[in-house]
């Protein structure tokens, strides 16, 4: 694969952004590679995401930066750029049920996209042999009323000394730390086994089948310190009849939770996702 | 096409439902084509549909009832018996918006399945050509906060002279009466353009693009005189990404509405749809 | 609305092209309101639209052409430019069925989209009410081996006289004069009811029904004189099951039909499509 | 979860079959949980499945068979009933890709549906390790042009040794030997990655990104000596558009090869799927 540099931002909206971007790019001899805009009328800010070939610009890929600030600066734009030879580190936690880590574990191996995981962290023992079995440490932290604070403050120093560009909660079941929250704010995502706003908090399945939906879904979303309610990145659904008990609806359900938890960190690990007031501009 | 007879009923819940009606069918040759079952484990109800062939039977499809009832009575079965000579009769009521009124049209010339349109209702004026142009009676029936109640009034009676069987709300924007909502409980559906529970109310595509979700969708319900809460027939959905407006969502939202409401409307028309509390059996 | 300028164009593909035009429009004070891009690798060649907001440029709309050409001649494109404010004019040619006709016309009359019906053509009588109902002219041009070549001629000279921009086979179940087809190259759509490239040809569903597939589908693609061979536009399939009979298969098909119609149609109408060899490049 | 017994029969159509089936069922006080039925025309052949609970008979469950055998020769059925209490033996054969592999074994720790995984065969010693993670024994057994006779012949003793109720190739590349199809018939079941018909063969998504379809699609199909032939047990798809190559469609299309194979497996598992000449009656 051809080593890419990809450059996202977000910014004011005015004339001439693309122009400008482009320009500087060409000017730089760079080959764009893909590119996808957006003007948000609502916030009056503009979107865009580039991904360049870094061997065609006439500088070597680490002085992007250096380079591309000017521009930034002239035009207010937050900013990041990307190198392709340096997958995403992604922390994993888990807690009992398997189907989100084995689908992760997979992408991992195959690098269906270019993360890495660390670590696996769970409350509970019963993946470790798989997850030692693919060479990664496995972290048993167990969560009671007693011990959370100090759980939380041993995962936050792991994120921390692992230098984590992202956490996945892959139906982990514990709530986690609002200081947690505020600290990887932007960097943690999780799944939700219902079709957001419907069916936030506790037992989604169980309130879908007391309503009598015949579509049952999942939701990726960004965690913010309220429950169930940061910026949505994915969501999908299946479909149910009145045969489908809860039970029947949370295994059916798995397949899409892992699904949708994949399509959004790959979307994530990407940089296809920019943050817009609290929804997201996901990046095909 | 074969003349049927369509048994849907419902029971409290035991042993030999299924061995005597197939039994009482056997024993009278009749043949059936079609058979679908349900036991709701929270209500103790067991639920079935059976479609038989009219001409198998040793007796004329006119005396089923008569020689069905004493069974009936012995499981208590709430029950009945369509016949498919006689098309359900489905009142229209429309307004502005177009979709789902051509859809309905489409699928009469067509006879998709079994229903006539008795008449067409509007609380405006420019549907009329179109309707009248197959032939049906349209009736413009417009809604003022002060003639409300005499137009629900003029409604009733429409329905009941023309023995509706059933009323479709197609995008009809009033807020039906309560009484009228009563008067014919289990005989109005509706389309609602959200992904019930989410976005009940108004101006839903406004609200689902508030909060950014990566889907939209529609349901349709039986009307109650709780607004959008009644029990749910069929729901569906379609992607949307940030591109799209609240405007872009209306238009992208048509497609799966019509489709909703059509898919539900036909499981009624063909006796698919059995009430269970506040959800739906709807047999395939 | 506000008037909106759509350019689309294909070119060889080389660095400096989104530069050179995102420069040009900047430079004469355009607004970009929407941009999409694509390189296709085997065939060198790079596709582009962009919408500009017609009265942000220091020009007239009808001058577009006049100033943008210089850049077209030095990247070698073949490139066209659209005014919103002109709908594309596209004549409906439909047979006895009634779904997709309908669901145009409903289209029409919302204007769903930017298009205008000049006529309805159909070898059947059936649907001219409604088409009148609309204030369209209708064309009965019935097709027999005898008359085959005159009734194509007449066609061609509607198509000619009504300056379509696009004709649309809404299942007209005529198999178009290869002279027609070459005539209108790029002019002509159409809806199959399968998932090409399987079962072209007749009778789809039975085809599908006799390999016992659990998806049906339906085509919508350019014609050729290559039946069902043109290169597609869009696609898209539902579910069935052992249960669907060929003629349930064609009454649910119809739903998707129309639908897929409906998108390609629209996309084509809004220059998303372009040709890349026998494929399209379909931008959102 | 209750102990069921799960009778499963197809026999020539008639009237009465489901009036004595539940008659007899009924008669011993059994209770059903579930019950589906299906009327080929074409091959006027009745298709019937039924689940039991076990407890509620009046004789053993063990002994079923030998209480039902007069009735089945009755109805000249072919037929067998089955032991929830008694999973499924299912060997997994797999190559060097991962997904379909470890989306099995997710669903085998699980136990999603009622299966065991005596052991799983490859051709690559990749995926040593995670299967031996589970305590499952992993055989390695390359093939090459030279060895395959001999290969296939220790696959068949392990098959026999195993007393494999099926096998699944879990993207297994090899082309199986004819005798091993003829020994196993309808006791394997493959992946495609293609929507069949279309597709069949090598490289699929080449194949369609050729032909510029716009959604790919997986199959799940018995195996027969004709390549990608046999009957198909299930199939979805997923979007794609021009922007993606081959590749791309490689990686998206696993999230469906691995899903679709999992939902076939399961209904043959659960004896949902009987054999209709070459075609499939899937009970949902």
């Amino acid at each position: 694969m051809a080593k890419t540099l990809t450059l996202s931002f977000s910014c004011p909206d005015t004339t001439g952004i693309v122009a400008a971007v482009s320009g500087f790019i060409t000017q730089h001899r760079g080959w764009i590679t893909e590119a996808s805009q957006h003007s948000e009328v609502e916030l009056s800010r503009f979107f865009m995401r580039v991904e360049i070939n870094a061997e065609s610009l006439d500088f070597p890929a680490e002085k992007f930066s250096q380079h591309f600030s000017p521009l930034a600066q002239q035009f207010k734009m937050e900013w990041k750029v990307s190198d392709s030879t340096q997958p995403k580190r992604v922390i994993v936690l888990c807690s009992k049920q398997e189907h989100c880590l084995y689908d992760l574990l997979a992408r991992y191996v195959a690098q269906d996209f270019a993360f890495v995981i660390p670590c696996v962290i769970s409350n509970h023992e019963n993946h470790r042999k798989v997850v030692e079995a693919h060479g990664l440490p496995f972290f048993h932290i167990p969560i009671t009323p007693e011990n959370k604070a100090a759980a939380f403050q041993k995962m936050s120093e792991i994120f921390r000394q692992e230098k984590a560009d992202l956490i996945v909660l892959a139906r982990y079941m514990q709530v986690l730390d609002p200081r947690l929250c505020q600290e990887f704010a932007g960097k943690i995502i999780n799944i939700h086994h219902s079709f957001l706003p419907s069916f936030a908090g506790a037992k989604p399945y169980h309130q879908a089948h007391e309503k009598g939906v015949k579509l049952i879904g999942a939701t990726c979303h960004y965690v913010t310190a309220d429950l169930d309610e940061g910026p949505i990145v994915e969501q999908d659904v299946i479909r149910v009849d009145h045969s489908e008990n809860p039970e029947d609806m949370a295994h059916l359900g798995k397949d899409i939770e892992k699904v949708v938890l994949a399509r959004g960190l790959r979307a994530v690990v990407e940089d296809r996702v920019l943050l817009a007031g609290n929804k997201t501009v996901v990046f095909r």
